[in-house]
């Protein structure tokens, strides 16, 4: 079986640069990255714990580490690579013959009549450890493990050298396989759809919080799940969280959406701008400036091309198309199983542009009593320059 | 200023007792309790660092560190104490006439005008901390704080004795105050109200997806935000954790909903049965058995009592209700800011129930080929025992 997330020959690159025989997975977009195994209960809370052991030279056979709680969702989406439970829950058998051959429950069947869960996570993760052949050498660990886990590892495996490695999962990441595009670019119109919804429903006197109930509703409709729903009017539109509340829609306002969604497990991250009734000429001007701030990173993107440049060309096109005082701290972020996926796209940020990255673009322009401007979108890195992902329109909206 | 979230007699309690001079807290959910910050960069992301120093002498005067990218969370939402920034973000001061007065426009102007934020997480965090006058004795730490911004509290501070408390913050928390009984109760509701959305639009040959389509718009349309959402037809309700497929429903089968959401931060977690037609021998029988077991959970109930007694009441009065060979591991838990909160309603848990706590209570029971059957309401431990905090009918429904 293959596994249609991970970038193989990245990973293999990566582990051979830093000298890793293995990779721990210890988030569940990692660890969803490297087996196909989602953990329900780590996506709810941090306390869950779920690894996975990605070993050099068996980028196919990735050991899975989890809770016997959370052995139903091996059964109903296939996993690469081996198993490795822990802890007490009970499901009973029943009647194989009551299942008429359902596949999934089969497996979990097959979990509930021979497993063997360990008691605890650590022993479990020293079993995928032994498992997958990792006993010796560097192994890279993810952010965020508990350090009684690492103790007991270290412990079990006095051969093994542990080095921190959140960073090698972040550059493996960043350049996408054509599975992780194709939830990208789903993920990403569904959001523009939503927006289009919301701005369908709009009327004078609705509140910030009435429009957000239409957007996530539509999000649900298409399939998504809402991850965050800035939607502000006239100059709440300025505070970048904008938390959607009770101020009502007037005449010329304003509407800022930044919003984003979760689509099997990928994120998007889209910023759209409208004006109820006619704009002003600051608010026409300045949109153009921000607009035209995106082209121009859109235009600079293209393999080799550092990510600081891509900075500097959407400032400065912005300051020259009508925001001479246009400052910003970064222009856009890699985006895939998190909302900021590197590379990030600052000032002194040196990486390059590979073919395969997935970035969203954005030069959003915030000042206080008047309100926010932005434009965002999604974009893929090609051979030739940015493809956009996304397919809706960027002008100002006029609703 | 009051904040009505944080129990102040118990963290005096707490901190008394384990000798603490102050308590950090590092999660979003800690950060939101202590001080009425709530970071939406932590709660979509684990990478955004937020801390709150809760000094023991001063519980009304929490320090709250955050980036400059969330300095409006706090202007759009006052927060108890003081603010201790890190980091760069730009938003233009603007015309202060043109936000007329608009308070959270003026606190958001002060930050962006007058504010000195460090360059670091870390550096904020000590200046937080020799703020709050926390220079020497023991102080308790949050989960999963990185190990870089330890180690600079420790060099900053050296007569500082750093000590785990993720525990100290979890004891505090699980006795609610009025304000977060009112907000549990009302993201109960929200959840009892789109079950019985999700219901009425029953139809034979519905696919699980489309009903949970129209359960998560439901909780949308009350005001909540979707946080898990397992509906599960016919054998597939075995499943715990079951995603929401294309299995179409078909008469007989039995519908189990596991579903939550959150609301004003606060989470709930509810489950329902049905019967798309008439319930089999087995469906009634076995759904009466695990009824009567959460009704002897929520008899047991009482300030005083183990946890594990009310764990062992449930599951007794289950299996001599018709399902004799029931297991379980636990029969509810704690909820508030987590859906997992303290306590744990099981075997070993010697933690007496006390006024104030909330608690999810449930007897699931999973059977591979015949499906799930899962009852769980939200209740109040008062001085004369449990109190329901769902108001929606509890038994098997018929749809």
């Amino acid at each position: 079986m293959t596994h249609p997330l991970l970038n193989h020959a990245r990973a293999a690159l990566v582990m051979d640069g830093d000298d890793l025989v293995a990779l721990i997975a210890a988030t569940f977009q990692n660890v969803y990255y490297a087996s196909g195994f989602w953990s329900f209960g780590q996506a709810l809370s941090r306390t869950t714990q779920v690894y996975a052991v990605l070993p050099r030279g068996a980028l196919d056979r990735p050991a899975v580490v989890h809770g016997m709680g959370e052995a139903d969702m091996a059964a109903q989406f296939p996993t690469v690579g081996t198993l490795h439970t822990f802890g007490t829950f009970f499901i009973e058998p029943g009647d194989a013959e009551a299942s008429g051959g359902d596949p999934a429950d089969e497996r979990l069947r097959r979990y509930v009549v021979e497993g063997a869960p360990l008691p605890s996570p650590e022993e479990a993760l020293a079993a995928a450890l032994e498992a997958a052949g990792v006993r010796r050498g560097r192994v890279g660990i993810d952010d965020g493990m508990p350090v009684e886990v690492l103790r007991h590892v270290q412990r079990r495996f006095p051969d093994l050298a542990v080095v921190p490695a959140g960073r090698a999962w972040r550059t493996i990441r960043a350049v996408k396989t054509a599975e992780e595009v194709r939830r990208l670019e789903r993920a990403a119109l569904i959001v523009e759809d939503a927006v289009d919804a919301a701005l369908a429903a709009v009327r004078e006197g609705m509140t910030e919080r009435e429009m957000a109930q239409v957007f996530d509703a539509a999000v649900v409709e298409g399939g998504g799940t809402p991850l965050f729903t800035v939607i502000a009017f006239g100059a709440h539109g300025a505070h970048p969280n904008a938390v959607p509340g009770d101020r009502p829609l007037r005449g010329g306002d304003l509407i800022r959406f930044d919003v984003g969604c979760r689509w099997q497990g990928y994120c998007s991250d889209i910023a759209r701008t409208a004006v109820f009734g006619e704009p002003s000429g600051a608010q026409a001007g300045g949109y153009q400036a921000i607009l035209q701030g995106e082209e121009a990173a859109l235009a600079a993107i293209r393999p080799g091309a550092a990510a600081a440049d891509v900075f500097a060309a959407a400032v400065e096109r912005t300051r020259a198309s009508g925001l001479p005082h246009y400052r910003r701290h970064h222009v856009g972020h890699g985006v895939g199983l998190e909302i900021y996926d590197e590379p990030l796209l600052a000032p002194g940020v040196g990486a390059q542009l590979e073919p395969g990255m997935v970035l969203e673009v954005e030069t959003p322009y915030y000042e206080l009593g008047f309100g926010g401007l932005q434009v965002e979108d999604t974009v893929l890195v090609t051979a030739s320059g940015a493809r956009l992902l996304t397919r809706g329109d960027r002008a100002l909206r006029r609703v």
